[in-house]
């Protein structure tokens, strides 16, 4: 048995799981948060049940790395540093170069610091941790997984805006997507689920966490997807806007005083969405909270949330020309049975039919009634087992 | 017999027709082109074919609405202007505020000049031209017709943005939509055709001219509609991008070391779309034929054009749950065999089944096949003569 490391490193955060491989067992996970930020949150869970965490400030991913190691010896979770020969991290932005998850060589890591243009917090935090990792772990595989390398089969005329066609040979201008990782995950789990070849399925798979994105998969292949050229595209989200007349941005400003195109981004990234439409909350959970208790602006958050997802649902069936499977995943998509009811029963046109009782679920099964037309998965997500896979994969 | 003018005033341009009613015959039609510009254009058909076209400096709307009243006496299109007894009047921006034709009152231009913030080249040449045709023709009724207010019955569902809600609140920040009249009248239509209570039918209707808006009218009332708070939103258009994701705009405000935001958004509003993708022409009779030549850039704007046509059709049968009739209308739509042909061919999953000897026409006409389960339809849209109407229905 070997253990190999799934990483996932925000702006100011770094998520990760060990695993014994090819067991695909989690020996350690845990995260810190608020990096370089002040107060910082260390937090790790390992063998039956053990937890510790601890407020520190931790000034850059560096350091977190350190804490993390320093850890793992204390508590026992590893022995020796060469027990760990795999190390998949998670990379936000790989442009059209990466079309597939690839061992990590200081060319990689220099291509992902030159696409940070398109990930600006988050790929060079990514190269970063990467080079933190060589060093403690000069020995092991490392292996580097894009969000947006499940994307790259997206035909022109899905990724292409409407915009001067220089703009995409010169920029790179395009929709690239995220969230691949789980929707490469899902899709293929709802194919072994339905028992058929992927390549014979249309699937629409709606990851719906506190960032979502709905992807239209057509014989494994990622035909369309939800957000664009950044993830600030695409359905409601907890506080990005989704889909929005670009004419508003000149408009705001003026209304709001802003002189600064890059505050306006902002507000429409961090106070928009569930948390702009509600004023009450991004979590999808206060919101639906809120609603039950009579908050109006709460319950037409939970509606346009959904009349987005439905939405879009259409459109990729449209994109597609059919649909035989729909599934649900992430955060809001695993767990809230309303969500998905309020979803599906507004689309009923498609021959989707709901079963109530195989909906009132957060695991891993069909949820939709056995004459529906298209079948309904509820697939909980692991991006982080994906990530250990490709680990092994690309050996 | 009375005389009733439509007027469509534009930023530079004035179009008109002059109506018998209650009959709707054409007596009169032209318009001026390029006013304020130089090298301005009259031009005005009448009688039997006879037509008259000049070329001179047109100042200001003033200047054009006395051409066109000198020429009127000069050709003896009227003898008195007492002979015309309406004029009606399409006025871009409504806001929420106009939720049907009104009779124009001093407070009307007042409200019409005040809601120029949502159509600044627009409003202020509407409420200008009003008072110019008050002028010359002071006994006439006179009525306001606007583009929006046809969306007035969208619920907030569709018309908000997941934006913080104050913007909604104090600015007004929404979905207003446009192109209300053609929906109207071609919705309406289409019942007609059906032989069918529109309350008891699910429409989309694809208005497709260079401008293009697709519009979900559920029981005879807009619902949803892909032009957003201004008309920059929606689907692929002859110089407009459509939907894109609001992120493109710092980005590419660097790139093209663009500082104000205003100088981009008129790149999305005049240089994008089929004109920005093909980099042939903005008129899609243009592209048609380059691309039937070879050329690549064109083929990819028209099935991106398609593509975004066939993706709102889908997310509007998921608003509805549902369609009953599709319609297609305007310059592309009503004249582009191909245009429909494609567009339709890729989205019979929903049960669209063209008939392709039908579907060989520009004049009104279903175009499906019988035993398709939505019925389309081919219906030239008549903008003027609905504002003719509105004129005769407020009296």
């Amino acid at each position: 048995m070997t253990k190999t490391f799934a990483i996932n490193a925000g702006s100011s955060s770094l998520k990760f799981q060990l695993f014994e491989m090819p067991a695909e067992t989690v020996i350690a996970k845990g995260l810190v948060e608020r990096i370089g930020i002040g107060d910082s949150i260390f937090k790790i869970e390992y063998g039956d049940d053990q937890e510790f965490k601890t407020v520190e400030d931790i000034t850059d991913h560096g350091r977190a790395v350190e804490i993390l190691f320093e850890k793992l010896k204390e508590f026992k979770i590893i022995e020796d540093l060469e027990e760990i020969t795999g190390v998949g991290h998670r990379v936000v932005a790989g442009g059209e170069f990466f079309k597939d998850s690839t061992v990590v060589t200081e060319d990689v890591i220099k291509k992902v610091e030159e696409l940070a243009e398109f990930a600006p917090l988050h790929n060079p935090a990514e190269a970063l941790v990467m080079r933190e990792f060589q060093k403690r772990l000069p020995n092991a595989h490392m292996v580097a997984v894009f969000d947006t390398s499940f994307h790259t089969t997206m035909p022109a005329v899905n990724y292409l805006y409407s915009l001067p066609y220089e703009y995409y040979e010169k920029f790179g201008a395009r929709r690239y997507g995220a969230h691949g990782t789980s929707h490469r995950y899902v899709s293929r789990r709802a194919a072994e689920i339905v028992g058929k070849p992927i390549e014979e399925l249309k699937i629409i798979t709606c990851h719906l966490g506190n960032g979502g994105s709905i992807t239209a998969v057509d014989g494994g292949k990622s035909i369309d997807t939800s957000m664009g050229f950044t993830p600030l595209a695409g359905i409601t989200m907890g506080t990005r806007t989704g889909d929005i007349d670009a004419s508003l941005i000149p408009f705001l400003m003026d209304k709001l005083n802003i002189t600064d195109v890059n505050e306006m981004i902002n507000i429409f990234n961090k106070q928009s969405g569930l948390l702009g439409i509600s004023g009450v909350s991004s979590d999808m959970r206060d919101v639906e909270i809120a609603a039950y208790e009579g908050n109006e602006r709460a319950q037409l958050a939970l509606e346009i949330f959904e009349n987005r997802v439905q939405k879009y649902i259409g459109q990729y069936i449209a994109a597609m020309n059919g649909v035989d499977v729909i599934v649900f995943t992430a955060g809001i998509g695993e767990n809230s049975k309303e969500e998905r009811e309020n979803i599906l029963k507004g689309i009923t046109w498609f021959g989707i039919e709901l079963d109530p009782d195989r909906n009132d679920t957060r695991k891993e099964a069909i949820i939709s009634a056995d004459n529906s037309k298209v079948t309904v998965i509820n697939i909980p997500t692991n991006e982080e087992v994906e990530i250990a896979r490709d680990v092994e994969r690309l050996k």
